[in-house]
């Protein structure tokens, strides 16, 4: 049987004396592609039409990280220990190279991974993202607490308002995400306690603390990386994917107009050319080259009327 | 005969008093692509890698606009009247719609156009540029002046700096850009003299200068527009690229590291991608819709370390 994000069955590996949940689908052979996901998301809070869109051509890994739903253990408190999990976890299923995607939060735990072991991550993948004490990430924004502090007719609503902008067209996109979201019910993962949602947190305002140079650490992370946005991201500014492009040595930058939850079609279509062999053979000879000119350098106060 | 970049022959139709040199070759029968060029280029000064990838999907139109080397005419001192030019030329080929696709100061073309004749332009590439009053952009950047200043073993060595970065990753992708550069042996355009400089000059001087508001023409720019440019652009910063993407209404904006002009095979497919139907249609339908708040907007002080 060919499994999809609605079958794969959830199996478990055990690694740093915690029992990962975890589920595998799509095309063997090649190097897998391993989901880090967001705030208080569980296994199920993929975008099935990006997770099967993946499978079709690639190995996709979902698990959960330390203490996140059928994951046993404590979430840590700080994205370098996750990131160290999420790394043990990866080693404990064999596997000696995959590919990293990180969503949110899970961008950080993704960063993360490649900084701990640059050898078992060939590409990166960060979605939704910022850099370590990125703009507006300390203490969240004020869109994104007014936003997780209301109430919802149907706690999912929440996600309509976290991923989507106001607009029809992305609330009708939304709509379709929950559809697709809500389509697995065997096995579905239990959600998150508000345990995690305080570790986690603790761990956002750790990485989101004002720092002298905190984007230096960038320049560690060599692998060729996609970092990909919507335009209007209000719960980690899209500036921060900006600076992400800007400071990590050799990546790419792609922001959709509105939300990237719009488009998982074509978000899939512009990963894996990214993934895939051809063209990615390309950045994989580049040096992001000619430093950033002291005198030449613009002002960024008014990025905005 | 089917004619590419390096065999399509120049013909000429008249328009504003204007005789205006062209080339046209691709496939026919879709929406054409019109290239507008940038500063002191000639027809010559595409990437064929560039043109000849377009036009295995879609008909090519590239030309000189007034006054440009085998162009007739006065170079107007204002990209307002070299946008009136270039859709009086696009009429006069007897098209109704047509895809834009401007580079550098042809990027400040493309908008006037698509200001002007907004029912004339379907999809607008936006390809290292900026918008009015953009970040250095007033009296060129340093690095910029630099670049334009020196003097060079052989004169097209100049764009080695000004498409490229110094590493050697870009160098060797510039080498390899001239010599595809250099292939149309026979009817090419003769260079421009020092009058085009100094109108075009005083073009750029125009729309860089300060002035209130100055992203709010952008609103009026409805079409569905793909920005593109390379990590690092010294002659038009990146950050206006980023401008750009947060200012249209509608617009994905790609970064690649480096140098766009790295990526011609890439660069193609992404816009390919953009131009055509299937994805495209999604584009139509969005609207930036969250307006950006004004509580939650981050300080752009610390870009760079």
């Amino acid at each position: 049987m060919i499994h999809t994000h609605q079958t794969a069955p959830t199996q478990f590996v055990e690694a740093n004396g915690i029992r990962f949940a975890y589920r595998c689908f799509g095309k063997t052979g090649g190097v897998p592609l391993v989901f880090n996901q967001h705030f208080t998301g569980t296994m199920d809070y993929w975008d099935p039409a990006v997770t099967d869109g993946f499978a079709s051509e690639r190995e996709v890994i979902l698990f959960n990280n330390a203490g996140v739903s059928s994951s046993s253990g404590e979430v840590p408190t700080s994205f370098e220990q996750m990131g160290r999990n999420a790394a043990a976890f990866i080693k404990a299923l064999g596997l000696q190279q995959v590919d990293v995607l990180g969503f949110s939060i899970g961008g950080c735990v993704a960063q993360e991974i490649a900084l701990a072991e640059p050898n078992l991550v060939r590409r990166l993948i960060l979605l939704g993202t910022g850099p370590r004490s990125g703009e507006g990430m300390a203490g969240g924004t004020p869109e994104g607490n007014q936003i997780f502090g209301a109430t919802y007719a149907e706690p999912d609503h929440l996600w309509l308002s976290v991923f989507f902008t106001p607009s029809q067209a992305s609330q009708a996109a939304g709509r379709a995400f929950l559809k697709r979201f809500r389509l697995r019910t065997k096995d579905r993962d239990p959600e998150v306690n508000e345990k995690v949602a305080l570790a986690q947190r603790a761990a956002i305002a750790k990485w989101a603390a004002p720092r002298e140079r905190p984007y230096d650490y960038l320049k560690a992370i060599q692998q060729p990386t996609l970092v990909v946005n919507g335009s209007n991201d209000v719960i980690i500014y899209t500036m921060n994917s900006f600076i992400l492009q800007q400071n990590l040595p050799n990546a790419q930058l792609i922001i959709y107009p509105g939300s990237h939850h719009q488009y998982p079609e074509l978000f899939v279509r512009h990963a894996s050319i990214f993934l895939s062999g051809a063209e990615g053979r390309e950045y994989l000879s580049f040096e992001n080259g000619r430093p950033f000119a002291t005198s030449g350098r613009p002002s960024y106060a008014k990025l905005r009327n």
